[in-house]
């Protein structure tokens, strides 16, 4: 079998990969390599295992090129900065939704039918009940990015109504690990970095989300892919509780030997504008599948302040 | 209070537009022109209440005119053959969700922040069960029309998540009246008049679906814009029962006086790649706001067969 995975030389893609090669997959990766990197992936190159291509989902000829001959797609592809909508609003239409109609256009036009997709809990909002399962409706997505990472989902769905495709959907909880290139743990190392007597905390510290660890994440989404067989086959990914980003600051100050770094508050319920408080997804449905989780949130963001501190250095 | 009406000149903004002039509001409208009619709303533009501008909303520039200086917008512009969505795959992305987004982000930088929108029954997809409430998830469209109705509803709750928006949406059942331009009636009362001795039904006739008559459905957002006034006010409008294509095949033919016209069906449980063959949406949320629904499904049929035949012509 050969898969394209979209976004391949990034965080969770590059992970994906090493999962895919494992159970014998031959991949290609289309990547624009601005966020991700090509030494997270460059092993399986030199291995004759990987196929890369340097290319945009906004450009339609490299999209092309991209989905010739493979028989599914793993679309991990997207701006991974939540925040970066607030300031430029046109970021997770162009690199979201219009890439992802470009991908299953291009799929539809080169007879290639599987899609799994990276969707994101946030697509349901803030108003939902917690653990939130994939059955709460109405979607009510306070950022761009959810914005997008929903309007992908129902580009998806519909391509499988429309043109006889079949999706496997995952909507993420906040995924976190080795080669981490964004997100608070990440943040709060760099700041550290910068000046270890402080640490600065966007918003007041007791936002509380659920962590997975993204060697788990990447297993999850290869049980589901393999066991589960439906035209649509829609599941959360996550852990089983939750982490405060209090938490997480006193995690890494203990991680990073920085004991004495004053943690600063920023203040308000938010990290900013779109930032949703609180998040944590129902996971029944996956734990139904057979795939069983291991870390909590509290020990993978623990394992991921290790990891980071180890690859970013002090 | 000033409104813009987008798709002013179309079927239903037409009709919400006399709505919104008889409750004392002035009105502009933005329109290409593509399906709407400028005879639908001329008595408004001569008796001075109507400022109309003939644009598209993929053009930031017609959308930055037509949005500097209202109160509050109602968005009704959109691709309104769910069908042509099969054959030019961009359609509804671009005349449905690019639209939006510019509409959107011309409204934050005009400083309009109220926005009501005109979604469909269709977002909910073929799994629901009936009459389908708005808390049913998740949203699976299989129409690329239904896809691009979640995203411009993903986008239009995120800007009112992160640029502080108030959002009325408003997901229609089939809207059929006086002044209508396509649908099943339409194109009934068109195949008649071109061949009375038969009428092509695509499908097996067993559709069964929703219909609302479109003062009723312009009466039910004005009422619901006025009375709820949550950050986002999500509400299915339709009906309380559902007709069938066979019903409406034979109340066409009746209406028509064409009583021998033969009804072929070209079989099969859906019209066409994408339509949903069953589709009640739940209206409790509707009348809980104290607005009742006079004609049901087929009441409304007959009406606009009649209304339609008279515009029409045999």
């Amino acid at each position: 079998m050969r898969a394209l995975v979209t976004g391949g030389a990034g965080f969770i893609g590059s992970h994906l990969i090493d999962a895919l090669i494992a159970s014998g997959y031959k991949v290609r990766v289309i990547d624009n390599l601005s966020s991700g990197k090509l030494e997270f992936i460059s092993t399986h190159i030199e291995n004759g295992d990987l196929e890369f291509y340097e290319g945009d989902l906004t450009s339609i000829s490299d999209v092309n090129k991209a989905t010739k001959g493979v028989d599914c797609v793993f679309h991990l592809a997207a701006n991974p900065d939540i925040r970066l909508g607030t300031r430029v609003t046109d970021t997770d239409l162009k690199q979201g939704t219009i890439a992802t109609y470009n991908l299953l256009e291009s799929m539809r036009i080169n007879g290639v039918k599987k899609i799994a997709f990276a969707s994101s809990s946030v697509v349901y909002g803030e108003d939902a009940p917690l653990p939130t399962p994939e059955s709460y409706g109405p979607c009510l997505p306070i950022s761009l990015y959810g914005a997008s990472k929903l309007a992908c989902e129902g580009l998806i769905t519909s391509w499988a109504g429309t043109f006889d495709f079949q999706a496997w959907i995952f909507r993420f909880a906040n995924i976190i690990g080795e080669r981490g290139t964004h997100g608070v743990i990440f943040d709060f190392i760099h700041k550290l970095k910068n000046d270890n007597s402080r640490l600065e905390v966007l918003g007041n510290g007791l936002q509380e989300k659920s962590y997975m660890e993204v060697k788990e994440c990447v297993n999850a989404i290869l049980h589901v892919y393999k066991t589960q067989n439906k035209q649509i086959n829609l599941f959360n990914l996550g852990s089983h509780d939750t982490c405060s980003v209090k938490r997480i600051a006193e995690i890494v100050t203990e991680e990073t030997g920085y004991n004495n770094a004053k943690i600063e508050y920023t203040g308000g319920s938010r990290g900013w504008a779109g930032d949703i408080p609180r998040a944590r997804l129902g996971i029944g449905k996956m734990l139904s599948t057979g795939y069983a989780v291991e870390y909590n949130s509290e020990a993978a963001v623990r394992y991921t302040a290790r990891s980071l501190i180890n690859e970013i250095g002090l």
